[in-house]
């Protein structure tokens, strides 16, 4: 049971946006604009930085949706958004892609440790200016999103199925349809 | 030097803000929601948060900046919240304001900590519903603003006086007025 009296039946953050709409919005734009506004990451790709840091702080709802999300826009392949989430340098992605998911572990684990030769790593390998800020602030982000969901002890389902609609749902019409009431 | 290319002498995230002004927007609406719309935490009692938060994620120029809007908020006592980021337990605040910043601080540390009893000693110390649900998403938040200004290498100056002329600005005219160009 969730620490706080949100809406029952509704899971993880998606009950804390009914909860508590004037904070939601900020949110779901935030969301909206790291992982779907045109940028040469694609959606995919932006979805596998938020399902590879979601498993990092074990957060199961937050790593449920993403690699749900991921695997829809890169359908049909949940196979490989298991491999990436253990383990991003034998997956069969980019280098850039292994480049910027090494960034991104660093900036959970401790941001401070981000140094410049994983920055050039990153450049060397094709990222621009703006994906590796991309990077690092949707690494930051579900740093936030995973422990809002947790501190709050939200419901995290087990049915797979639910994820998957979800999935669905998010690739059609985006965050800012998610509803906050 | 920052690890992108930013503005120069622009310090910490608002050299980020400048760098990106389309994640700045949802940010800085996030801040302010969260900090300085009306509340039963006051904006000072948030700031503190803020300040804590940033302080044990060792963010240098968060931790100045939040508190410093703490200070100028509960003025004139820059003293008092280097008490509070040092010890909470101590320090001469309510027992609300102890029991919230001990999940702030499980939040920042590993969020699935929070435990029902945490939540119970804030609600007995006059905590309701939405005052915990906005500690843990400010604690959050933080975790996420503090990674961002870290994991990008963004420069944090020495001078006390620019976090106060800081703090006098976002007392007088609130995040949104925090220059995106």
């Amino acid at each position: 049971m969730a620490h706080i009296q949100v809406p029952e039946g509704i899971p993880g953050i998606r009950s804390l946006f009914m909860f508590r709409p004037e904070t939601a919005k900020p949110l779901l734009e935030l969301a909206e604009t790291l992982l779907r506004k045109p940028s040469s990451l694609t959606p995919g790709e932006r979805e596998l930085i938020a399902a590879y840091v979601s498993n990092l702080n074990a957060c199961k709802y937050c790593t449920r949706s993403h690699s749900a999300f991921a695997a829809e826009y890169l359908k049909p392949n949940e196979a490989l958004v298991e491999q990436i989430k253990k383990d991003p340098e034998t997956a069969p992605i980019s280098a850039k892609m292994k480049a910027l998911l090494k960034i991104a572990g660093k900036v959970q684990h401790d941001a401070k440790t981000v140094t410049s030769a994983d920055v050039d790593q990153a450049r060397k390998s094709g990222a621009t200016e703006i994906e590796v800020h991309d990077t690092v602030l949707i690494a930051a982000a579900f740093c936030m999103y995973n422990r809002y969901v947790d501190g709050l002890a939200t419901w995290a389902p087990e049915d797979p199925e639910i994820y998957r609609r979800n999935a669905q749902r998010i690739v059609a019409e985006g965050y800012l349809a998610v509803p906050t009431k």
